[in-house]
């Protein structure tokens, strides 16, 4: 594998996998790509995506991809079917790429953003001479990686597609007469919940300040603005960072409070 | 959000939060910060201060801040007041800068060294342009930042302050007649207790040979120089890496033999 | 400490420890680095060996070893014995260098491939000025591995040497009669069971295909390629991605099926 003498140091490559942070896994991906682009920066999004939870993963790169500079290399490894005949795809969303199993991961970031083009990742001379059955993160995606940061073009990896594996989930809360049905997404470190309630699907201003939000059917009272609204072990309905409203409870734990995936519901009409 | 066109392939930005390393808090501000500036380099001390957990935090910071050199800035978010009126502080001591909420995280680093300037960041041209109410790692710290990162002189993110929130803790333990009764300030990964008694309030040579460190009243024997003084499964004191006494137990784990916060006494004279 | 001039921006320094994340040592360890060699590139491998585990380090190693390019230096800090007599040992294997403490760290590195230098590291112009007796990491090995990419030569830390610690562990599997009877070296992430049975111990193509993995006794069927090559839940063998025998759960975890050592043995003759 011979090292390429083009600059990559303005080139980041992100890791988002399930592999966690004891083993090996995620420090070989990293010797391949500075064997093959050695300027290039890496940056760990994270590698505690439950294992083989191709939503989890689908969630995290939804939330992190506005935030890094275009033409940032998102690498995405949960990867429960490696071996069998799933392909592994190259997309490119608002001028970011990823690349990843065409297993679902691409999900949200499909769904808020079209596709800009989308190519299969099949081309050996891409990949590392000897694969093993059980590590297509090192063999495959991260030398494809490292060459597209090097240079290479979408295209010289494989045919395009337009065919892509999309996990069913709803990206955003069904309306259902006058009311929002909610559900959680994704249930963070802090025991916040995060709903698929977007902001822009709740009305705005004097009739937002009015409305009441349910969890699993009580009442906890109308949305705020801020944790430091309600006083310290109350739940409380806010307008989180991904521009979603979050199920919290103030210096607490709404997991515990509620459980990972309560029913939530707001009547807007 | 302009990319700086400054090289600061020399400046580091270090990471010190309770966001854990499972969500995307921590991509999202380490994209914010190279979106900004991309060339600077980013250092993850712990993403795992004990959620809210100011003193954790104030600790942890102590600890790393003679090692890194001139012109670091240590950025710290551990923030359960985001959302409130609580101010953001950007200080210099010793040469490295600290941005972090004004909450307490300061508090053993200012107890130890001068603080040469300290600024508000309140300038909203160092903000992204749409703020969360919940997120203000991602929407102002990461930015202020970057943009010191970036050339941006402290003084211009806000009006000087000397006003600071720090907590009442002991950062050296209390001289009592002729013993010290100390604390424990922090129980590290391998269940060793650091405690605020500080090497240099301990007599030196053959007067400290002649000491006995007493834990929740019972006698463990003098201040040894290393784990391997004692037998496998015995408790020892000892000097510790950051200068204070510490409790361990040989091949074993304090924590579990004498809770996280036994009082530490050692009668000096 | 003055730091080099000298551009050492394509050297990368990896870091492999028992200090967990949560504490300040692996940070004050970066610090220490790039203060010395303010342009080198650093990566974890894991800071999640478990605490004191020599065995489970030197497995790491041997893991990542051949996938970082040239001049790599990896240093690896699971020290019990800091501050007992034990040295450290700087080494040279196809290439790549090990720093760490002469406790068996190297083992299965030193089975795989012969050393080609291999110094004790004593000179104290690479240490740092003032040395704790229980923090030889930030201290001594890391000045050490910063000095090395600087440019310091491997004879300059100190005397060469040939006798190491190496822990008595089979590197492969003994053969018995016609028997391979295989041990468990690693349990990973996943719970899959890595063996010490080499791919090359065992006949190829169709005398391959034929055979029969027994764990603990209980057949559990053939070598097979992939995961999805049986039902969900079920057991598997296959040879893993470091080459050599596996026992894994297809979406699942051996460890819980089997516990995390049992008996692996292949009858091949």
């Amino acid at each position: 594998m011979a090292a390429s003498t083009k600059d990559t140091s303005s080139r980041i490559i992100t890791l988002t996998t399930d592999f966690g942070r004891r083993d090996h896994y995620v420090a070989a991906m990293k010797g391949v790509i500075l064997s093959i682009a050695p300027t290039v920066r890496i940056v760990d999004v994270t590698h505690e995506i439950e294992p083989h939870n191709v939503i989890h993963g689908a969630f995290i790169l939804r939330q992190i991809w506005p935030w890094y500079p275009p033409d940032t290399i998102h690498l995405a490894v949960v990867d429960p079917g490696v071996g069998s005949d799933r392909r592994i795809i190259l997309g490119r969303y608002d001028g970011r790429y990823l690349i990843a199993p065409d297993n679902g991961l691409v999900t949200f970031v499909h769904r808020q953003t079209p596709a800009e083009m989308m190519h299969v990742v099949e081309d050996r001379r891409y990949f590392l001479p000897h694969l093993s059955a059980t590590f297509h993160g090192r063999d495959i995606m991260a030398p494809a990686a490292a060459h597209l940061a090097s240079g290479v073009k979408p295209r010289d990896f494989g045919r395009a597609t337009d065919c892509l594996e999309v996990v069913p989930v709803a990206h955003r809360a069904d309306k259902d007469g006058g009311v929002l049905r909610g559900t959680v997404l994704y249930a963070d470190h802090f025991g916040n919940l995060v709903t698929n309630i977007g902001a822009e699907q709740l009305p705005s201003g004097a009739a937002r300040a009015g409305l009441v939000v349910f969890v699993d059917g009580g009442a906890i009272g109308p949305i705020r603005s801020t944790f430091c609204d309600v006083p310290a072990s109350e739940p409380i309905a806010l307008i989180g960072s991904g521009e979603t409203l979050e199920i919290a409870v103030n210096c607490g734990n709404a997991v515990e409070r509620f459980g990972p995936a309560p029913k939530v519901t707001v009547k807007i009409e």
